[in-house]
């Protein structure tokens, strides 16, 4: 007899999820975790979401090198509120962590800056190791959107990417006090890198409807300015629904 | 001749800084830091900070194995608000970053709680690597105060210790809305650990004051709940003294 815990696997990721009445492959890694580590079998349910806002309710046909699922029930979610931040590069690799840490607290898009004083580089498996971090932390979230990774950009480009009428703060020390967070639409950060924008950058952003705002009255490192700030988003999701 | 970056160090910590006038002598540390990293000699200016709120002038005096200092002018700074974090284990070492992040978001005081689905255990070095955390983030937010880190507590026995009059949270996804942060006063903020408080212990908080909260839609990790709080106590800093 299997334990309950074996039993019942957590979220499962599956992009390709399909109308009800489908069958779906898992992937390589979804299939061992609910294959090997759950040891579900055919009939058991598992739940699954496309990382795009639907989540989907499945049984189990097959389970082999790749298990196979029929889609029973699909749920279609759409953000409310939406959140997108762009950021120069801290130091080391402390943007994993802020990578893992917007994808848990629900941002929708990660922007890397390429800045003055700060390039990202290139560095050779960063993009899947990111995008292995956001599927990690939204299955954890059990969440059903899938942090969106773009590749880095300069700011000039990155500015002229953004939609009209969202509303736009740039983290700055001497910047004003932060005002209740937006309850609907969407809200873009600017971050400095580890050394900070240089003023061009700050006014180039400012020309563009970026307010400056002030996260802690003490100096926070690039990744932790990202975070208070996508904390203080989070924090506006308004009145629990459960 | 040096170039002006080595011959400007950061803020300096100084334990024992005493009254204007004083001789200091700098810990190994900061000798090796001021004198061999930065290669400041003799009549070289330093900040330094005691962690408890003063921040000092230094001249130095001599430039040896041990850095030694005259103490110049000394600043006498008060919180005008503090926010203590109580904490259940994280998964891992996350509650590494987690103090980190705590120190640069200026949160007073790190308790963390034995809870009943997690004990922190015994690990040899944890205390002291904790502390080196959180004298290098005050160091790099220039802040003149460090974290306090506790000694694990039975959640009763830290529930005894929390001054009255303090605001009480507690991190709930079914909590309510967070309102505007706090601008003076002691905040506390109660968090479980990766599985989550019992039923009983939240009852013992709440019958104690604390307030559920919710911090973001999504479920959060135990150190992205409290970092998320703390990110929303320090947004609350009020208007800019810069």
């Amino acid at each position: 007899m299997r334990s309950p815990a074996e039993a019942t696997p957590g979220l499962v990721y599956v992009p390709d999820l399909q109308s009800a009445g489908a069958t779906v492959t898992l992937s390589a890694p979804e299939s061992h975790y609910v294959g090997r580590v759950c040891r579900a079998r055919a009939g058991d349910r598992v739940t699954a979401t496309d990382g795009r806002g639907r989540i989907a309710n499945l049984r189990i046909a097959g389970v082999g090198a790749r298990v196979s699922a029929r889609v029973e029930v699909v749920d279609e979610r759409e953000r409310a509120r939406r959140a997108w931040v762009l950021g120069g590069a801290p130091e080391g690799r402390r943007a994993d962590w802020l990578v893992e840490k917007l994808a848990e607290l629900g941002v929708e898009r990660w922007q890397p800056l390429e800045c003055e004083r700060a390039g990202w580089g290139h560095q050779a498996g960063r993009a899947a190791r990111w995008r292995r971090i956001a599927i990690a932390a939204m299955k954890q979230s059990r969440a059903a959107f899938l942090l969106e990774i773009a590749d880095p950009l300069p700011l000039a480009q990155a500015l002229r990417q953004l939609p009209t009428g969202a509303t736009r703060w740039l983290a700055r020390r001497d910047g004003a006090a932060l005002p209740g967070a937006p309850v609907s639409g969407l809200s873009v950060a600017a971050v400095g890198p580890a050394a900070g924008f240089v003023s061009d950058e700050e006014r180039a952003m400012v020309a563009e409807g970026f307010v400056p705002v002030r996260l802690a009255e003490s100096r926070l490192r690039a990744e932790t300015a990202a975070l208070a700030w996508a904390a203080w988003w989070a924090g506006g999701a308004g009145q629990p629904s459960a």
